[in-house]
């Protein structure tokens, strides 16, 4: 039903893909509200997780999926094969070879993927590819807020942080503007990309108070402190100072708006550890759980919609 | 059919939960006898194995019981998330967001249980947590030594060894008195806990001479290396000789009696190379592996009742 | 229906052994080659993969047999137990405690197999015990042979590098020899074993050239940078001049011969870069990845023969 073979990069994905996706996703939300949460649906089927970056809630979200849809799932990690100095394109053909149904890779360099693509005849689904795409993650964002919302149109998101590291920012941007949603940005010259036309966003702020009061959600990006190879940013007091998140600008958000952050947050950067330890005050704002929740109903939707394409 | 909806300390156990977990192992011990060892009571559920320790026995174990079970089971290990800086509670909240049915959490820190089973509302098993409790361990411990006397009221243990380091004598302790048996400890004074009233033993010793004509049970903790700061033990020559286990001492144990430990086994610190070497021989007095092969009977049980609360 | 318990040296199993194999495993390629992949024939059978070398393909492919055959499968790699100083022979006695059906295990140290077969007493298969054997590689590499040529009487192999460190050409001489195919050698007196009368084999050369004319099979190894504990061979360069294998000289091979390698390659050792990138052209020649396919059938049919025997 999808347009597509590969689910690698957002800007693959037609409208009605996207809303394919959201669609499925509602359903297997429904079944996961259930005593019983799984599905026959994939019976037989086998996937491998294919992860050459360390990753958790990605890599078992995926992994859920998959036995929620009654697949089998083996995951592979880097650390064995890499070791013996095999290509990366000799692993994925040799797992290939082991008649698996579909790939889910992620991998620390930007655009592998459709080199993998070229060489391999069965589905692949990016798990995150550098600082490039993560589609699975820009979906969920737009299911999470269209679920708060209902309707898309005319929302105002506003990015913050570290931009350039980021593959979320990347594929949230392209997706949300898609949708016709307007997208701003917060971040500071030293963490924004060269390619900031990609992005299309609508504005560039310095600082989170620009904004806070009239989006309808503000979207913390993680700092990427493990992908900086110089130092981007000069103090954390800094940061916090233009972008973090604390109780005081909470307060000023506009009714009705929400929070979100692709986790795992960085406690005391991005938000305040006192935010962190008041979610359940919080819910109504934070919808940082709620993502998580949501990211498995999406990913059981792609991995349904690959293998039965 | 359990008082608590949590499985973290002995402590919190009724003599009538303990009859159940007891009791349902049982049952489960005589599926593990049949040519097909699989039940389907728990189809459908979803555990998360998460060890923020290293483990071979305990996550394997609880991993092949929810297995026998029919339940789906995933691991997470603490190497990737907390490499990003992510906060424990962070970490199982997302898990936990990911609509698991029951967590079984091992983490270093003793005490870590009771803050993770306050933000999170489904159910917990301790898988160890520091030197403060492993509730599957003491009561597979107790299990094992029920299955050889079948009645436990007047049996007398020694429990020999490293105490301060361990939360196998913590526990066992607290369970053996709690069922009426006598339990005498045998150390060195530098390897006992400070905290020595919470034990509520009857006898301390100094040597395995002391008791090993006399006791039912002789259970050999392991030397803890790992986790000593500095060194508490002089040499092991002298461990091995006020503390050690050896053919000749095996051979002045009272008719009837048992060895016990709950693995993995320093050889020639604690047991000697011989017997260790002799099980087959040794069979009716150690039951090492028969402690290893109840763990999975007791294991199932306690995930079944924390799942069918 | 095996004449063995154990799947340890190709030297332990008769014709009929590798008859029976290799035909059951000719019936698990049939249920490959379905849309629905999985057979029932082994539910609620319990199988442990115990790895205490790192491997990539060989423990994905087990764990992947044992799943299309609907057995639960658990992984045990070395990083966790051996931490704390355990004993390899108590490790294996622990996991076997849990009441597995069948063991698949892999050790560094030549011939552990035989120690652990003596101490267990479920079935036990060698997933490659030092450079001493790969029995389930031999097969599939028998069954690959076997498929391309049909009959594999007066069939001619060359087999070509590292002999010294190779588990592989231990295993496949043996047995390609006790089915009637002739076998050269073809390497660096510095990289040849000094048991070669163990081999067998025909005739021993110095260069590939020697032979690519008119062998039937030219099986190339990979070189165990990993496994020499000083410098075998003076430099790449002369590797590559005697022992590897370029487009040249595969121009030259008889009409109708293959190419083998049991993975991972080394890039531009052993087998040069244009040849691994134009593996689509060279699909009638290269088996490598054919070879990974037929390794889940014949590793189905391994673990089926096991369980059922």
């Amino acid at each position: 039903m999808l347009s597509v073979k590969n689910i690698i990069s957002i800007d693959d994905l037609s409208q009605k893909d996207i809303e394919s996706i959201i669609s499925r996703a509602d359903s297997f939300n429904e079944v996961l509200s259930r005593d019983l949460k799984k599905v026959p649906v994939l019976r037989g089927k086998t996937i491998m997780n294919i992860f050459f970056e360390p990753s958790t809630r990605t890599k078992t979200s995926f992994e859920l999926a998959a036995k929620r849809l009654s697949a089998d799932i083996v995951n592979f990690s880097s650390n064995s094969s890499l070791k013996k100095g095999e290509s990366i394109i000799d692993t994925v053909k040799t797992l290939r070879s082991m008649i698996m149904d579909l790939l889910i890779i992620r991998h620390s360099d930007s655009g592998v993927m459709d080199f993998i693509a070229r060489s391999i005849d069965v589905p692949i689904i990016n798990g995150g590819d550098g600082k490039h795409q993560h589609p699975s993650q820009a979906l969920l964002d737009l299911y999470t807020i269209r679920e708060h919302f209902k309707s898309l149109s005319g929302l105002k998101i506003a990015i913050v942080g570290d931009i350039v590291n980021s593959r979320v920012a990347r594929s949230d941007v392209r997706l949300f503007r898609k949708m016709g949603m307007d997208v701003e940005l917060v971040s500071a010259s030293m963490l924004l990309p060269e390619d900031l036309d990609y992005f299309d966003c609508n504005k560039v702020h310095n600082s989170i108070d620009d904004v806070i009061e009239y989006v309808d959600v503000i979207y913390m990006l993680r700092m990427q402190l493990e992908r900086q190879s110089r130092k981007f940013y000069p103090s954390i007091r800094e940061y916090n100072r233009y972008l973090g998140l604390n109780l005081e600008r909470i307060a000023r958000m506009k009714k009705g708006s929400i929070m979100m952050h692709p986790g795992p947050v960085n406690r005391g950067i991005e938000i305040s550890e006192e935010i962190m330890n008041r979610e359940k005050d919080l819910k109504d704002i934070s919808k940082i759980n709620q993502q998580v929740k949501n990211g498995l109903a999406i990913r059981m939707s792609l991995i349904y919609l690959a293998l039965t394409n």
